[in-house]
């Protein structure tokens, strides 16, 4: 791989569960970038601990009836980062992610804070993007303390790059993000708003704002998720998702469109049990295989 | 503030979330007492937590479109208590509520042991008074171990006081208990009652029992939610409530009677990925919240 | 005691919740066996810490109306192991269990890892005795690692014996586990299966089954719940069942005929604020409770 | 067991290293009272965690060539106590230490917070009684935070029963401690001058100004350790002596006139490896086969 | 304070043993800057950590007899920071140095990593100022990962600013690190070098090293200790300093020229056990009371 | 590599500090046994946490002024082992190890439990071959629980293979071990023998007692070291070596043939502050920096 865009990537990490099946249509790539965390940094340690946890996970999906142990992944490493330059990282991500895209690959990126999905869409065709994100919060700030490719403000930029977003799990939020959202047709769903719709309904009414678009790119911030089941996050909100229920959603609204995904805002230091680095684990999993089934049809 | 039953008030401590907001209707006061917790000590540390964790939630209510940004809490510190003497701490607590809920403020009381709440009520204008208490215990033993003022006799020892009492999340009880509250007229709802029931009828009944009250207080032993939501109290309990069934019943019957407040038995120690803290922190910013508007109406 | 198959039980541990009851038809056996466990070892430590645990909970059962504190439990002690010889180990599991049921006694195991289940059933009269087991895994392999007697051959083992297998909250398997179980008419429930079907009906699809079996045996591998309740297990897995639903199922699927049950695969250096080995304990309680029930009446 | 001094003690805990030799010269007591204790809690957890980690000791002890295992020790269980009342509670101590030291046996007392040791002295024939006692802290305030029983006040109340006090390991005291310890003429070490005078001339100068003493007690406070050694403390305190030196003092100091000794402030919860632990059962071990051999001479 | 240079200063944060001593001679600033750690991130969490720790120490040193208690600090709160613009930071660092330096004031930061050395030197008059660093590292590189301002180039950037430098306790270089030093004239010594001198000759050697300088500035990197004192640190070293050493080290150097202190790389959730916290509180204090006395003779 | 000799090992792990350097006279193997560790387990975990901490160290060795970064190591990867069957593994170890030393290289293997240890031994040409090992115990005993290649037995098994046999750190022993080692001419020295006679008589001694030997080999059980600063192992045993002795130790005995060497016993579960697999990953690079620098001379 003498590609350019190469620079930076380091093959030499731990492999996710051990696998480097390079035709597999699924690239894994860590980034472990944690650099604006306001609360509890450690992210940096989210690859390493996930790829870990995911070699004592069965690779069977019973809910797409697919053996991901058989379709494998392709762990091609991680890309190395700047210590303290956001900007520069996210163009380095950009470069990692475009060559893969163009290669046919479907990018697992592993965060990480939530910055890097503005780095992985800088690198991705943006032509008809719609991007669904599963979080706590909205990350649809302006700035935040003067800086704007903070965590918190990802899906601000996201949507500045022309990417039609939608938003899963919202709870922790300023009142004028939501007048953003609102002023600019971002959809979001709290999680009792989710409780009172139902899945099937949630997932109804995201497959029709989505019906438009041409590639479907989901990120997932953990903090989407209830802390009791992903305690070990960056910046824990009460009141969340529950695991089956993204997990759910993601199976009902993931099909062949989906040209990429990401798990973001692990802090490992704080997943004192490990649940959240199984979880992660789980979901990349699951989302992989709903993702290969509906390619397979 | 110079009366003399501020005598045991330390005003130096960190503030909830940074907040020092003296027209604030609520008033945050810390009450570390850790005394006769038989199980997990640590509670005096939760006040410290708690503020700590309240620097990094968001202030705004969506449940109830408030923003807690904006209306803000006076946070007046920690009660100074005495190593071992519990009931001199009860008389310390009780001047202190005394003083504030005179000046016509809404305290919000930060535990230590759930014994603090008979110092609060204390404190307070009994008459016309009822309590709602969500705990996994009844906490309506007569003495336990031969002592009257333990964490596990508060709720008699308030019952005594002529307070009208109602319990949620009720499961680890001794068979005398259930016999005093069933002889006393003590409402309680298990957890397994409130899913039969669900929340909006468990909080009809509340209200329809809590109709002919003057003023209401609420008291939160965290151990009445489920563990996996709250690991880190002094006597964990599983096959609780969830914090959103918590949160939804709150928000259904905090109205403008409400005159306090209170959090307790978070024990941080055992909160080793910090989600109780955090947690305890929401449930503060959504009951304010509740009661700002219903006052606001 | 002097029966020559009691001559690895070491009487003097800890004791559950201080209970020493002999004329309880309760007996408690401590079954530290911590080998083949491929990924976080430390269920050698779970008869202890369960047994800890247990001081601090009611011992009321509020679903069964019957107070175990008054019934008791005869805690005889922990079985001395072989350090790695696990044939030699369920041989001595297997003469202490035959021992106690022979006396008439309802034999609770603290595991230990879920090997030790082997020697549970190799120790009891198994004509006409069904098996029910909640767990993540079926544990249905042929060998691991090119051994017979890992933690995840347990039931394939126990349905060669020609006991007859019902597993709950199954989610983590390979293609071949679930193609045996098919073949072999091994009835699974996944938990998705059962939030379809509610705890009523799987309840009820499991009494049919068993309908026939003479006696009946329940393991509790405590990874069939979420790691968010129970983080403290050798192989924790997402998406498991909750604890009410367990049990909800228990308190209606046992009956008069329960011989035996058992708590394996706590871990409790990852269960790091201590509600993996409470909720242990409190299921315990609700088994042993529900079957004191059943044959009162 | 019968005599009414025992009414406050439980036989059914833990066993230390699971001994229970009736014929040991040597009695174990457990005394897990932690209520006055100002920093970091927990201590009520020692007596089991110092039990458990004694399970997995040599008790071969070489620097005395004595093989504790066979000569072993008579753990007679835990003492009962008041949720909040020292006072009560240092005269149930009492009680149980009169009847062993009366029975002839020599009692080692595990802790608990260290004003446990005032209870013991009064338990114990003070009649040409002296105290050697290893702590980071003087304990020689009048009273603290208004009251006279807590645990920085111990060695003050033991003073004023007229028993001569020496310390060692001195280095976090206040003003007023000083005095009082010049005033009454009680001697101390810090670690800085046992350094420059050496673990031999030390020991030689405890012993001289011992001389006279017809009776000795150790009593050591862990905190008298450096907390690298011994982290898990109520009120860890840098600079402090080390293990070694410690154990040499023991050994140099320890003769037949000892009647008794105690390991207090072992604070479990922070003892995150639990080495803490380890090192008290080592330093009780040691002391044991120290006094043993200077009874045999 | 209404200076323009106090712009970034937050006085709300928790004080420094309650400390708030407008008076005192010693100015406590929080300097939580947690950007470019490479390895265990965390440091933003100290000056918190620190802070609390101090609560529980007792303020009279014995090394000095000075009761620090009675002369106390000025605590004066956090400097607020930019999430990634370290060379923002140090500027907004500089200005409040210079503010309470020109004030006369000697400053004491927490920090955060030891980049802020470099910022607390720009806003200190630099003519003819020494400065000693207690370090396993001895961050002379030109640049890390292509950044100049990394904490591994700190004492690279504040040698090019014209400051003497000495560092105490290096053992992990890089070769080019050594030449640089070499060939610069930077003193340094290894832990081996000081077990070989001894704590007076070492003393004695810096003491003669820095007789031409005007002022002095002291920075305490705890990795320069070891790890078994000091675990929680960003970047753990073995080998290193004791704590006593350090301490005996800065009180035979520390005079009245010296102008300010800092205590920097605490990483509070790597120090499971608290002791690093307590080990930086003691250190603070030990240092100011040698200063406060060297001042008053 | 497909000498029918590498069939269990695994090339797909994390490398240590990243390195893959084949040319280098230096090949690491991770060998995660952990069957038969009678306390805490966990040492599985070893290898992999090692590894990672060893890319947060400075490669260049001030004390033998070597650059290992330059020399760099040949990480080839883990051995797959059977979950029970030590005897089985030890025979696979002793396949790799012989092969890799047939190759010319210097194995440095990292566990798992000290019994790997008779794995490599069985691989190793053993004519004229000693072995030094660093150990808190003798592991000379016959058998443990009835069991031969147990943890505890391994330096017996080795004794019994031919091989000269020194001790050093011992402390905790039986005392059919202690006869044993004086029957057979095993020397060993206890930490308390090292503080007199000083560290380089101790070499000396340790010279002049290999001195006939044709080949070295070196085993560190992390026990060895006091629990302050290796406070991560199996079985913690207080009042033990401290780092730069056993460091400077090594120093002064290993020279040109030395064949190999292995790091065992570190348990990272409880090595909560990862100080532990810091010192090992020193240890590791100070010893080969030494071998490499005998090599060259
Ligand atoms: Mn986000
Ligand atoms: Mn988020
Ligand atoms: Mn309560
Ligand atoms: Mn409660
Ligand atoms: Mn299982
Ligand atoms: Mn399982
Ligand atoms: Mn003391
Ligand atoms: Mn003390
Ligand atoms: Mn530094
Ligand atoms: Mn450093
Ligand atoms: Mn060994
Ligand atoms: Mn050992």
């Amino acid at each position: 791989m003498s590609d350019g865009r190469l620079l930076y990537l380091n093959e030499n990490s731990r492999k996710f569960a051990g696998f480097n099946k390079e035709k597999s249509p699924f690239v894994i790539i860590g980034i472990p970038m944690d650099i604006t965390s306001s609360y509890r940094p450690g992210s940096r340690f989210a690859p390493s601990s996930i790829r870990e946890s995911a070699q004592y996970i069965e690779f069977y999906s019973i809910r797409n009836d697919v053996d991901m142990g058989e379709i494998g992944f392709n762990d091609v490493g991680d890309i190395i980062l700047h210590p303290s330059n956001v900007e520069e990282n996210l163009s380095r991500i950009s470069s990692v992610i475009s060559y893969f895209q163009e290669s046919g690959k479907i990018t697992i990126s592993i965060g990480g804070e939530h910055t890097i999905t503005a780095g992985i869409i800088k690198g991705t065709k943006r032509e008809g993007l719609c991007l669904v994100s599963f979080d706590a919060h909205l990350d649809l700030r302006d700035e935040y303390m003067g800086y704007r490719y903070d965590h918190a403000c990802v899906m601000r930029r996201i949507s500045e790059y022309g990417v039609k977003i939608i938003e899963v799990g919202t709870r922790a939020v300023s009142k004028e993000e939501i007048e953003y959202a609102k002023q600019k047709g971002i959809l979001f769903f709290t999680p009792q708003q989710i409780r009172l719709l139902g899945v099937k309904e949630t997932a109804r009414r995201i497959i029709t704002s989505t019906q438009e678009c041409k590639s479907l790119y989901i990120s997932v911030d953990m903090d989407g998720i209830d802390p009791a089941y992903a305690p070990g996050v960056a910046t824990p909100e009460p009141d969340g998702l529950d695991p089956t229920n993204l997990l759910d959603i993601i199976n009902l609204i993931a099909d062949k469109r989906v040209i990429g995904f990401d798990i973001v805002e692990v802090s490992p230091s704080y997943d004192t049990s490990g649940i959240t680095s199984v979880l992660a684990s789980r979901i990349i999993l699951e989302t992989a295989a709903t993702v290969y089934k509906a390619r397979s049809l």
